[in-house]
C-alpha cells in the first residue's frame, strides 16, 4: 500500500489531485479498480476520449495534465508505470529455503535467502547468489553459477558451466547451455560431432523466454550481455554474443559465430546466418532473413534482407507490375499503329 | 472387442457385410490385420484401385459401398474413424492413484480418479478435477485449475493462475503462463519489465502441442477457447485471444494483444503482429506473415500477408517477369526499326 | 593426455615437429595453450598469415605444412580434428549407478554401466543398454527402448514406446513421442481427435537438438534415421522420415507423412508441407517454404521454393525492376517522337 505522494517521489513525477490517495496495485484501465493506479496514454485518449475507468488514479504524460486527478503526470508515464507495478510485483510464490524434495548437492553453495522448490535439481560445484530463486522442477547442472535475486523457473534447464549474472530471469522451458551445432564430414558424408566444450554466460538484468534454446560455445563462451530480453522459443546457437538491451522477439533464430551489437531488436520469426555482425541499434524486421552484415543503425527487411528503403522500394515496383504489364502492351499498340502508319506512307 | 454393428451403431453409418464382425481396434490400411478396422478415402481407392489391405473391415463413404464388405458406410467416413478411434483408444499408461513419488501440496483439491505420476509437482492451492491425469514429471504451479478429464503430459508446466477447463491435453514441454513480453524503455534505452499479472485460461477441449509456450496476460486473460487445436511449438504472446475451434499449425508465432476469431486456421511457420484482429474463418497460409487485420472468411498469404487472388495474381506476374523483359527488348528493336523507317523517309 | 604421434595415428594423419609433443586437450587458436592442440584452416592463414597462438600444436591440412611445427598434417583435417577432441572429451558429469532420487519402474531392465540421475524417470518396461546415461529430471515413458551408450539430457522426455539406437543423443528439453497432429472435422467444423497410436523410432547416432519436438506416428512409425542431425527446435510431425545423415537446421518444421531421403541439407527456419518427398542430397535452402517434392540433388530456395537456378534468375530479374521501369519510360519518350514525326510527315 503505498500513497501517490510516495509513487510520484519514486518515478519522479507530480501529482494532480489528493497526494494522500491510496494505492494497492496496478492494473489494466478497464481491469482497475478504487485502490488500483492505471496507465493512460495520449493516443489513447485521443481515440477513446469518454474512457471509463473505476481506477483510483491516472499515470499520465504531461500533455494529459487537465485531466481530472487524481493524476501521476510522468514525462515517460510507460516507465514510470513499469516501476510502479514492479513496486506492488512480487516474484510467483516459493516457500523461504530449500524444499527437502529438492535434489541439491552436497557441495554446492547457496546464498542467503536462496529459495529452492520441490523436485528441482542442483548440481555440483553450484553457487546460487543471496536471493535467487530455484523454481520446482528447475534443474541445474554441475558447477553453474547464478548471481543475486535470479529466477530460474519450473522446467527450465541450466546445463553445465553456465553463469547467470544478477536479476537474470529463466522462464520455463528454456534451455541454457546445450552443444552447439557443430559437425565435420567424413568422406562417406558422414556427421562427426566436434565436442563443444564451452559454456554459456548470461550477464546481469537478462531475461530468457520460455522454450528458448541457447547453446554453449564450442570453445570460449556464448554471450548474452546485460539487459537483453529474449521472448519465447528464440534460439540462439554457439559463440553468439548479444549486445547490451538487445531484443529478440518470439521464434528468432541466431546461426553460429553471430556477433550482435547492442540495442539490436529483432523482430519475430527473424533469422540471421552464421558468422555475420548486425550493428548497434540495427532492427531487423520480423520474418526476415538477414544474410549478411548489418551496420549499426540500419533497419534491414525481407528474405534476403536489404535496407528497409531498398525493400520499400522493390515492394512498391512489385506490387506495380499489372500497371507495368498494361503500359507495355498500351506501348505495343502505339507501336502497331504506328508501323502500321508508317507502312502506309511507303506504300503511298 | 466390439461388433462392426455396435461401432456402426456409435458413428451413425450402415453395414454392408457380416454385422457380427469383430473390431479390436483401428490402424492404418497397410498395417491392419483382421481383427482391425481401417480407414479408406474414395481418393486413395481411386490412385490405388487394385489396394491390398489385411483389415477385417473399413469404414468407407458412400461412394465405395461396392466394394466387397465388410464395411461401414458413413457419410463422414474420417469422422466415423475418429471416433471410433476414440472408442479404442485410451490415453497414455498412468497408474492409479497419486504416486508417492510426486510432490502434492497439502491444500491441493484432487477430484475422484485423479491420477498424478511420480516426480510430478501439484503447488498450492491446486484443484484437479474428476479424472484428470497429471503425469510423472509435469508441473503445476499454485491455485492452478484443472477441469476434468484432462491430461498433462510430462514436463508440461503450468504456470500459477492457469485455469483449464475440460479434456484439455496439455502435451509434453509445453509452458502454459509465462510472463509476457511487456518493456518499457528508460532514457538510456534500458528495458524496465512490465510485471506480467495476468493469467490463461483454457477452454474445453482444447489441445496444446508440444513445446508450446502460451504466455500470461499483462492483465486479465490470455485465451484460448473451446475447441482450439495448437501443435507444437506455437507462440501465443499476451493478451492474445483465439477463438473456438481455431486451430494453430506447428511454429506458429502470435503476437500480443491479437484477437483471432474462432475456426481461423493458421498454416505452420505463420506469424501475426499484434494488435491486429483476424476474423472468423479467415484463413492464414504457411509461412505468411500477416500484418494488418484480416477480415473474417478472407484467405491470406505472402509476407506481407495480402489475399490469396491478390498473391495469386502478384506472384503470377512476378513468374512472367523474365517474358515481360523480353517483350520489352523485342518492343525496342520494333521502334529502332521504324525509328530507321521514319528517318529513311525523312531523308528521301 | 596423449602424444601428437598417437593422435596422428588416431586419425591417419602425419606429424612435422616432434611427435613426443604433449596433448592433453584441443581448443580454439585463439584460446588454446602449449599443451592443447588447434585447428587452422587455409582460408583462415589465408586472411590472417601472421596469426598467433599459444597451441603447442595445430591440425592443418596438407597446404599449410610448410608452416612451423608441431603440426598434425591430415587430408580432412576438421575431421581429423573432430576426432581428435572426441578422444579427449567426455559426457557432461553424471554419477554412477542409478541415483536413489531417480524414479525408476521396478520391471526396467538397465544394462551395465547405466547411470540415472537425481529425478529421473524412467517408466514401466523400460529397457536402457549398455553405458547409456539418463541426466536427472529426464524423463522416458512406459515401454522405452534405449539402445547403448546414449545420452538423455535433462528435462528431455520419451513418450511411451518410444525406440532409441545406439549412441543417440537426445538434448534438453526435447520431446520425443508427443502425439501426431490429425483431427477429423464433424459437422459443425468441430474438430476430432484421431488417436496416434503409432511411435518414434530413432536410429543409431543420430542426435536430436534441445526443445526438439517429434511427433509419433498415427500409426506405424515416425522414423528418424541413422546419422540424422538435429538442430534445436526442430519439429517433426507425424509419420515423417528423415533419410540417413540429414541435416535439419534449428527451427526447421516437417509437415505429416513428408518423407526426406539421405543426406538431405534443411537450412534453418524452412518448412516443409505435408505428403511431399524430398530426394536424396536435396538441399533446402534457409527460410524456404516447400510446397512440392523436391528431386534428388536439387537445390531449392525461396517461398514457395523454387530450384536455386529459377530463384537467382527470378530474383535478379526483381532486383531490376527499377531498370526496367526506366527503360519501359524511354521507350515510351522515343515512341512520343516518333509518332510526332510521322504524325508531321502526314501533316506534310
Amino acid at each position: 500500500m503505498k500513497t501517490l505522494q510516495e509513487l510520484a517521489r519514486l518515478v519522479g513525477g507530480s501529482v494532480k489531485g489528493d497526494p494522500r490517495t491510496v494505492v494497492e496495485g496496478v492494473n489494466g484501465l478497464r481491469e482497475a479498480g478504487p485502490r488500483e493506479i492505471a496507465f493512460l496514454t495520449a493516443s489513447h485518449h485521443r481515440r477513446h476520449p469518454d474512457f471509463a475507468t473505476e481506477a483510483g488514479a491516472l499515470v499520465v504524460p504531461p500533455d494529459l495534465e487537465d485531466l481530472d486527478g487524481p493524476l501521476l503526470i510522468a514525462s515517460n508515464p510507460y516507465e514510470a508505470f513499469a516501476r510502479i507495478a514492479q513496486a506492488f510485483a512480487s516474484p510467483p510464490f516459493l516457500e523461504t529455503g530449500v524444499h527437502p524434495r529438492a535434489f541439491v548437492a552436497e557441495d554446492a553453495l547457496l546464498g542467503p535467502e536462496v529459495r529452492v522448490g520441490p523436485l528441482a535439481h542442483i548440481g555440483k560445484g553450484c553457487e546460487i547468489g543471496e536471493g535467487s530463486r530455484i523454481y520446482g522442477s528447475a534443474y541445474l547442472g554441475s558447477d553453474v553459477r547464478v548471481g543475486r535475486h535470479c529466477l530460474v523457473h519450473p522446467n527450465a534447464t541450466i546445463l553445465d558451466g553456465g553463469r547467470l549474472g544478477d536479476r537474470v530471469i529463466v522462464h520455463a522451458g528454456a534451455v541454457v547451455g546445450s552443444d552447439g551445432f557443430g559437425f565435420a564430414q567424413d568422406a562417406q558424408g558422414r556427421h562427426v560431432k566436434i565436442p563443444q566444450q564451452g559454456f554459456v554466460q548470461i550477464d546481469d538484468d537478462v531475461e530468457i523466454g520460455a522454450g528458448c534454446t541457447i547453446d554453449r560455445a564450442t570453445f570460449g563462451k556464448t554471450w548474452i550481455r546485460e539487459g537483453c530480453k529474449l521472448d519465447n522459443l528464440v534460439h540462439v546457437a554457439h559463440n553468439v554474443t548479444v549486445g547490451e538491451h538487445s531484443i529478440l522477439v518470439a521464434q528468432v533464430g541466431i546461426s553460429g559465430s553471430v556477433r550482435l551489437g547492442s540495442r539490436v531488436m529483432m523482430g519475430g520469426q527473424a533469422g540471421v546466418v552464421g558468422h555475420v555482425e548486425i550493428g548497434d541499434g540495427a532492427r531487423v524486421a520480423a520474418k526476415a532473413g538477414v544474410g549478411r552484415s548489418v551496420k549499426p543503425g540500419e533497419d534491414v527487411m525481407g528474405i534476403p534482407a536489404v535496407t528497409q528503403k531498398e525493400w520499400l522500394r522493390a515492394y512498391g515496383d512489385f506490387r506495380r507490375l499489372p500497371r507495368l504489364k498494361e503500359e507495355l502492351r498500351r506501348l505495343e499498340k502505339r507501336l502497331l499503329q504506328l508501323e502500321g502508319a508508317v507502312k502506309g506512307q511507303d506504300d503511298d
